[in-house]
């Protein structure tokens, strides 16, 4: 390939490494990509890092050693995180998205993929220190933000069914017990979705009482796996006291009075950003 | 914001705009952001346009008047595309894979972030010109490439489900006939999920018969909006004759022997890449 510039080898730089977060690229990989001698681009990494730094992406970091290289961690600011929060309470306490039974209609934000991805990269911001090797979800509304998660950890996704599928081979089946309806409720998982020994963060998109949370959590142990963290996007005020204790919840949704015509829903102040 | 330098911001331009394809950002945006004069910005841009050409991503497409700006069109090369695809299919025909029925494993593969976001830049080269308002899935395995081609296309995903929820409000309920096992089933879908007179495209996993197909098209006829394009990731090659006309299939599968321990895939010689 022809030679780059320094600014082009600059913009090249910066769409490789943030179109994958987290995944460490040698620098012979870019030697070669660039046809460019290695101490050039350790200058143009260096001028990466401090346009990140100023920008508030994230980080650059290297890593030396054998198996060194670059890696750039995406971290959304303290205040990027609240704007968008408000921003996602406002749209979604659209009095036009109250639904008979007190629910509140979110599909239509949920699977917006740039509102998904911005979720995604928050769990991601969040959990980025805990060795995450899997993000596990259960089917279905739960699945965008999760998969978002799981681009920006660059690991793999998980999604528990639930009903046992033909193409899922053989499979652990676990009932738990919907914390909310009390109904007894089955998930399914394919034997080859997860090693044993590997940690795993949970995802979903709502928590009322907990129970699907739970159930997670027991599918993950039928594996011999370890749940290092659980985030949902909203979790009910109420009940205060959850099936499972140690969750992160983005938002709270206070209550929906479909007589007033009004939803409460606001970020969670003791999330620690 | 510190003033950037000419590399930072070729830096940061390349990111905005990858980060989000398909979106028009206008040259505002980024006098303000950047701190820097109208035509420097466009200088900044001619720049990016060459590198982008030069690595082969796509476009940098450039719109005059009052709602003009810029984009990037991400566009995969046709050798990026064959390689990817070839990979691909050594990958599921690995014959672990082969489970009993004749069916092929291959969750763990579909739900991989960055493979998932491959077939999405696929798709989306495919029916960039198509005009497309929103992409529609049907649940489950089919979600993550179809949330990927929709983020590439900057269009929101549409989720049909296979039973009725009370979280989707009131819904469009239709039946239909699997193709291949006969067997009648339910799709549904909120009333609130597509506007009339939109353009769509339908993406799934797997094709066998088409009646899964066929079952989003007449969903999607009840909300008056027109189905513009059907890609599937991978197709059966019997029966050659589908329940629908106009696909596309990025991969052929033509047999599963269990007792010879083969899958026999590969990547379809009718895309036109």
């Amino acid at each position: 390939m022809e030679k780059l510039k320094r600014n082009e080898r600059i913009g090249a730089l910066m769409k490789v490494l943030s179109d994958n977060p987290n995944k460490i690229y040698t620098y012979n990989y870019f030697t070669e990509k660039f046809n460019a001698a290695k101490s050039t681009i350790s200058e143009d990494i260096v001028i990466v890092k401090g346009l990140v730094e100023k920008l508030e992406l994230g980080q650059i970091e290297t890593i030396s050693g054998a198996a060194g290289g670059v890696k750039f961690i995406p971290i959304l600011s303290k205040n990027d995180i609240e704007k968008f929060l408000n921003d996602l309470c406002n749209k979604l306490s659209s009095k036009d998205r109250i639904l008979p039974g007190e629910f509140v209609y979110m599909t239509d934000i949920l699977y917006y993929p740039n509102i998904a991805k911005e979720i995604g990269k928050i769990f991601a911001t969040h959990f980025i220190d805990k060795g995450i090797d899997y993000v596990i979800t259960v089917e279905t509304k739960g699945i965008p933000i999760a998969l978002m998660t799981a681009e920006i950890l660059n690991v793999p996704l998980v999604i528990t069914r639930r009903n046992t599928k033909v193409t899922e081979g053989s499979t652990v089946n676990i009932n738990y017990v919907s914390g909310s309806t009390k109904k007894i409720q089955t998930m399914s998982l394919s034997r080859r979705a997860i090693k044993e020994g590997t940690k795993i963060l949970i995802i979903d998109d709502f928590m009322k009482a907990g129970g699907t949370a739970k159930g997670m959590q027991d599918m993950v142990k039928e594996f011999n796996a370890e749940v290092v963290g659980i985030g949902v996007l909203i979790s009910t005020k109420e009940p205060q006291q959850k099936l499972v204790d140690d969750y992160i919840s983005l938002l709270i949704l206070e209550h929906v009075l479909e007589k007033e015509d009004r939803i409460h829903i606001y970020p969670n102040e003791l999330l620690r950003l």
